[in-house]
């Protein structure tokens, strides 16, 4: 990972006169670079369907989820250790994309492409930052610890939520079946075991709907 | 404040057979009643103006941002208590309305209008919850508290470091003066004194630029 110091670029913001230490240049300089999230589009549609959501509101919202909730995690997790897995898990789709959950062959370049775009973006912060920012978004994808089940709980509930809202959603037009949205949303039941209890319930009420396609 | 058995309504979410207990279903619907916090637009545009930007995804990135300048707090501050601060400030915003930081006109309602708007949204909540989401709220509307004034200083940030990227952005659009927009930027100074220096000068370079009119 890159040091501060063999950076020193405050890109736009690099001016005569500017007291900003180059710690804070480079601090700067990486939340101007992630303003970008809010471009990274997902397939999921805002409740109402007028435009599909960016990754950025939605950490926003499974970050609101977590605090909200909290309650319902499996185990005791530390909620601000949640918090920052949450708001900051996405951020490698800057430049590796959304991958859609229902995408296999995209699914399987993924973790390569993710671990690429971690390493450049983490590695404009200053070093014992950057290393933070990582190991949060390791943990996030592995998934062993109470607190990024709980945070994988939340960040898979929500799109769950829209898509019945919106009929169906993505579940409808990417035509799967009952099985694979189970598989896709089954993490739930890890993190946060009364949710998924409601969550494994709307899967089946949407198939009952049409929404999903039954088993075949 | 509501309390979840006055409201016992779980919207689209309601079906029979549908486990959640009431109290579940209060919070899922308000995570479903935030979702139209994306759909809230400012005026600020993201960084290379594509488009303006949604105070969802405002609300997510000055979030990300306390996190990264935490070590520039004027006091000690507890940084989960900033971020919950920042997650939900803007929530009122749903049926209140973004209030241009430059209409004078509107700003002169704003408070009202707020404040009905936060009763309303938090009331969807179980009581205690709500109760806590109104505090944090009215906290950051009072700047009184190191966290509100940090939490502040993230909130009008961000849209400088946009403004100046974008050339000027709503500064210009608005031809707003010098004055006005240190009178808009300075409460960064309080919570976050080593920022305010850089802020301070970036706006001077804006001036210089003639992106922001001198005083008149």
């Amino acid at each position: 990972m890159e040091t501060v110091e063999s950076r020193g670029d405050g890109g736009v913001y690099e001016f005569a006169g500017n007291p900003a230490s180059p710690r804070l240049m480079a601090q700067i300089g990486f939340l101007a670079e992630i303003d970008r999230l809010k471009q990274v589009l997902r397939r999921t549609s805002l409740i109402g369907g007028t435009r599909r959501e960016n990754s950025a509101e939605h950490s926003w919202h499974i970050t609101v989820a977590a605090l909200i909730l909290a309650e319902y995690a499996a185990a005791e997790v530390d909620i601000t250790h949640v918090i920052k897995m949450l708001l900051v898990h996405d951020l490698v789709e800057i430049s590796a994309g959304d991958t859609f959950a229902f995408d296999l062959t995209a699914k399987a370049s993924q973790a390569e492409r993710e671990l690429a775009a971690a390493t450049e973006l983490f590695g404009v912060l200053p070093a014992e930052q950057g290393a933070e920012l990582m190991a949060l978004w390791r943990e996030f994808e592995a998934r062993e610890t109470a607190a990024a089940q709980f945070a994988n709980a939340m960040d898979r509930l929500l799109p769950a939520l829209q898509n019945f809202a919106n009929e169906g959603g993505t579940w409808r037009e990417a035509q799967v079946n009952r099985p694979r949205v189970i598989d896709r949303l089954q993490p739930i039941g890890d993190g946060a075991p009364e949710v998924w209890a409601f969550v494994a319930e709307l899967v089946d009420e949407a198939t009952v709907r049409g929404w999903i396609l039954p088993e075949t």
